[in-house]
């Protein structure tokens, strides 16, 4: 099985499709099916997301799902909550990984549910490891990722002819909570097109000080935008230098992704945003 | 009217929501939805884009949308093909964002329908601009982009803790039709993690001869996906220094991605891929 997979390394011309499948056939409807519920609003799922959530014997979850997709779940479907929150004991990524193949083996149809699109940042690698180790079928459903979600939120594009032919998302937090010191931030520095942070709320005077210190205008436009498309959305603009502060004036709290670039100067809070948050931080 | 689109490129703290309708209310419920219509699979199309869809006066939509979802507009819905198609007079930028605003105009509730999530390689910023001018209101759906629909379905993360912190996007043709000279090749070279390439399929050569020339690893796992998740779905496997050779052996087609990165060695194809895929390019 282990051997099996270690092949599977050498990428042939075109992929075999029995591959994913640990070698073996599918058997009597086993599958795992990675969906992702999109950024926040329940209404960013997809189509075939929602279906295999209607279908599914077993969901496991992220915390930072919409709630109300669970309600979308048939009478009977066990529903774990695999979730990482504050104040509780925190599930690690091989015990999730093991729910996940026990759970497979035990019932037919399983999906695993998480918060935007499961390949940016979902710690999706790990958990097909898992599953293709132990030769069961899945499939991966892919999802809404908080940063097209935060840029639609803002009315902006993230990519421009000539002024951001590239669109870069990265991590804002590594494992322990901080800054990631392995990024490579003059690269980051002198990205030219969009920046897109994930997670950075907790590092973000340690990201934009990097960011400038290797070069980067702090007078470029950025933005902060909390819980897109949700009802505690908030967006708090302000230009590369002084985003930190005036996010913690605001109070800003996860999750959250930082936007900078070209393209975040024409930002606006487009038609449909409720009216309340025209007066959030007044 | 134009002055105060100006005033708002400077950023506020806090954004106001009026400012996206270009300082009018809403009137008549005239809404124009630029909506993603995701990667191809017509069940990609999240819950609000297909309602979008259905409630639309007018629709605007590309050539590259999956063609199903235009069975979902209302009876007596005008749906208009503004698409750019070999073989036929191309209608300019300038020709769609005025057939944007006057349909606004006209009739209330226009759509807007773009392949994969506006916001990425979508033209979507200049056609906001257009609409904001004009003082109509606008949102934006995002939808599934193209990157990580591929990812999903060759069952692979885009990023990795520790080996791919990340994703880069980037345009693989320029408005000639070739590889982007404007492109900062060097830095694209040295991206430590994954890359995706949209529109690469005319520059491959270029493109993978680009990156290796100035030190990217040619052995790099490489893989070029057509269609993701449609009937006529590929993928091409291979190293970053052969891909461009098996996409032309294979007589790879546009639309598609290339996605090359450390995380691409584990890529295989999902279950749910249809059966004849397994043979395709024997």
């Amino acid at each position: 099985m282990r051997r099996a997979a270690r092949g599977a390394r050498t990428p042939a011309a075109v992929l075999p499709a029995a591959r994913a499948q640990g070698g073996r056939d599918v058997t009597g409807g086993h599958l795992v099916s990675f969906v992702g519920a999109g950024p926040g609003d329940p209404e960013l799922i997809t189509q075939k997301g929602l279906r295999r959530l209607r279908e599914a014997e077993v969901v496991l979850h992220d915390r930072l799902i919409p709630r109300a997709l669970l309600d979308e779940t048939a009478p009977g479907a066990l529903v774990l909550d695999v979730g990482k929150a504050p104040g509780r004991p925190c599930l690690g990524q091989g015990r999730i990984n093991r729910l996940l193949v026990d759970w497979a083996r035990r019932r037919g149809r399983v999906v695993r549910l998480k918060g935007g699109d499961p390949a940016v940042f979902g710690r999706l690698g790990e958990e097909i490891q898992a599953v293709r180790e132990a030769g069961l079928p899945f499939e991966v459903v892919p999802g809404v990722t908080a940063a097209t979600a935060a840029a639609a939120r803002a009315g902006i594009s993230l990519t421009e002819r000539g002024s951001a032919s590239t669109l870069v998302l990265a991590t804002g937090t590594d494992h322990t909570g901080h800054r990631p010191v392995a990024l490579d931030w003059e690269f980051l520095a002198r990205v030219e097109g969009t920046l897109v942070f994930y997670m950075p709320v907790g590092s973000l005077d340690a990201i934009t000080a990097s960011l400038t210190a290797l070069g980067r205008d702090p007078r470029e436009p950025a933005l902060l935008i909390e819980r897109a498309g949700t009802e505690g959305e908030r967006v708090t603009a302000g230009r590369l230098g002084d985003i930190a502060g005036a996010a913690r004036a605001a109070g800003c709290t996860p999750p959250a992704v930082l936007v900078t670039g070209p393209t975040v100067a024409s930002a606006s809070v487009p038609h449909g945003v409720p009216p309340r948050l025209a007066g959030v931080g007044a």
